[in-house]
């Protein structure tokens, strides 16, 4: 895809990966860029983490973002903070940026130190290759995902915003979940884009679940060039949407996964109980196996709802599925063959009313196969 | 098992499952018991909860319990409500009690209204059958158990404890996860075996996991005769007991399940820290995969101790697989081979400490394998 102005990328193979496949990626704003993190809740945190949350702090603007795949570099002790800094230094000394402009990201193997000489020979060729476009990138940051994942919107007044993004579970010997790069042209102040950014990330990637394990290297970044002019307003739903794309194509390309699931929930008491009602139903190993298998098992959303302990009123919650109604605060009558062939349906669309309010979310996940249990006790050395 | 003195037990088949298998379980006691409950948290509650739990207010001892498996009387409205009671009086009526003194359990399909013909024409034949050994009981309760559970321990001044259990996860309709019941004639007062029964659930069944789904139907009771003097302390060790070891057997069971996982975490900032830590172990979808492969993948143990953020130093945590140290701080040096032929040891231990505290809790869990999926994902009519 093509970047919002003012930005390049670059991908390429630095020998992290033993597949020699592509495991090193370059984001590079041509001026100083605003940016928002938000990153894992999980307390153990990967080395780039940490360095990207002080950085933050400092509230100043960003010129690089280099993201390696293949190594966390995470439970790596001190000796992975130096070789995280290290990472920062060799692409800042390659951009002629200083250390604190560069932001680093890791995804991979934890427990293994990341060797630095394939990414310090790699570095000026993938420095070369700088485009404007996000294909390279979005390549190269990939783990046991399937396909790259990009998404892009164009705005009214000609402002563009572009997002790359991985997931797909975790497998041996811990892969982490998620990474997302959001970039814009469209103006906005930092503080604006980091209220805004939290929002966004509260309806799109918070929402997504593979397996509601997190990770320890979990990062979301947007960044803006501010070359353009745009709508505040139109910018967040540009965000919103981008976003939401991403995660899906996250929660598609699950681990053994074969289909989306897209729960909807209204009539909550407010957004939030939507938003974990939704979350609870799509991360529910007894729903995500039904899903599975297109059995139209309105019990275990109902059980599900129950469980999270949200408000509802249960004598007249209401459950469709792929638009059909099978409860409506008692079992209804439905053809289950019928309502099973429909399930096969990808996305699989999954509807609760809680009658209970006014609020109204989503989530994402997808069916829980018995290939995500091969690919997850699958031993590798 | 022989039951404690006072208490009869009896099972047989009332046509509530097609198989024809035995659905009715009957126990009864000679006299008026002491009696503590506890119940599924889910905020979806079946009929039988909602009146036991009514019951239980009331503080009035008890004399029977009937137990029906096939059929959870669950979201049935006020039908089930009233089925339920019917289920209670044709009880009272058999063994010439009133209604209070009995007590409902029924787990199995959810959305169907339990036939109660069948269990009419049953009780007689029931109550002619009642016998002093738990043997009948604990088959009758089950649903896709693949064995009964009993557990049983005997005190110093002679006193006993028999407990009967059924688990499993829950396959489609809805099956409920967890029924225990517990009889002793050790003497105690209600109020103390209410506090106890509390502190026993929380060391016990509360810490046992097949796929982290709480059902609708969960219910653990406990019974006392009152028959036989006992010291207290010595009851409630016997009680921990005997829940523990009918927990452990609910995992071992658990759908799909190769082998039982044991997790004991110490040095937590207190029991509870320790608790929650051992669960988001046993709960994580990666280490059950991870240990159905026999994957010393201490990586992901090390991130679901991260994402349930219990207090722990990371510097200095350590992770023990099958007694081969993994992670002290930092990866250790293991024979990874060696370690996974360990790890085919059914149970499966795995020893984390958190330094920070000297808080200490066990969980169990069993393993996911492809099998739990393609039970839960089959369509069944």
């Amino acid at each position: 895809m093509k970047l919002p102005a003012g930005f390049r990328g670059a991908g390429a193979a630095a020998g992290i990966k033993a597949s020699g496949k592509p495991d090193l990626a370059m984001i590079v704003s041509d001026a100083p860029s605003v940016w928002a993190l938000t990153a894992t809740t999980n307390r153990v945190k990967a080395a780039c983490v940490v360095r990207n949350q002080g950085l933050e702090q400092t509230r100043k603007p960003i010129r690089a973002v280099i993201i390696n795949s293949g190594n966390a570099n995470c439970a790596t002790g001190q000796e992975g903070t130096t070789r995280n800094s290290q990472l920062a230094d060799l692409t800042a000394n390659n951009l002629n940026l200083t250390r604190d402009e560069v932001v680093t990201a890791s995804t991979g193997v934890i427990g293994h130190q990341l060797l630095l000489e394939g990414i310090k020979t790699t570095l000026p060729n993938l420095t070369n290759t700088l485009e404007d476009t996000s294909d390279a990138a979005a390549e190269a940051i990939l783990t046991t995902d399937l396909v790259p994942k990009q998404a892009g919107v164009t705005l009214s007044k000609g402002a563009s915003i572009v997002g790359i993004a991985k997931g797909s579970g975790m497998i041996h010997p811990n892969m982490a979940t998620m990474l997302a790069f959001v970039m814009t042209d469209a103006k906005v102040e930092q503080d604006t884009l980091r209220t805004m950014w939290q929002r966004v990330i509260a309806q799109s990637f918070n929402q997504v679940t593979v397996d509601g394990d997190t990770s320890t290297n979990d990062m979301a970044l947007a960044l803006s060039s501010g070359q353009r002019e745009a709508n505040l307003d139109e910018l967040e739903q540009g965000l919103l949407s981008v976003c939401q794309n991403l995660a899906q194509k996250i929660a598609r390309d699950g681990e053994g996964a074969t289909k989306l699931i897209s729960v909807t929930v209204t009539g909550a008491q407010d957004d939030d109980a939507a938003r974990r009602a939704a979350r609870a139903i799509v991360r529910s190993p007894l729903v995500k196996s039904a899903a599975h298998g297109n059995d139209p098992n309105w019990g275990r959303i109902l059980s599900a709802i129950g469980q999270e302990g949200v408000e509802a009123d249960f004598d007249r919650v209401r459950i469709v599925v792929q638009a059909e109604p099978l409860f409506e605060g008692q079992p209804l009558e439905f053809d289950a063959a019928h309502v099973s062939a429909k399930m096969q349906h990808d996305p699989l669309q999954i509807e609760v009313d809680l009658a209970a309010g006014e609020g109204h979310g989503q989530a994402w996940g997808c069916d829980l196969s018995a290939e995500y249990v091969r690919i997850n006790a699958d031993y590798h050395t």
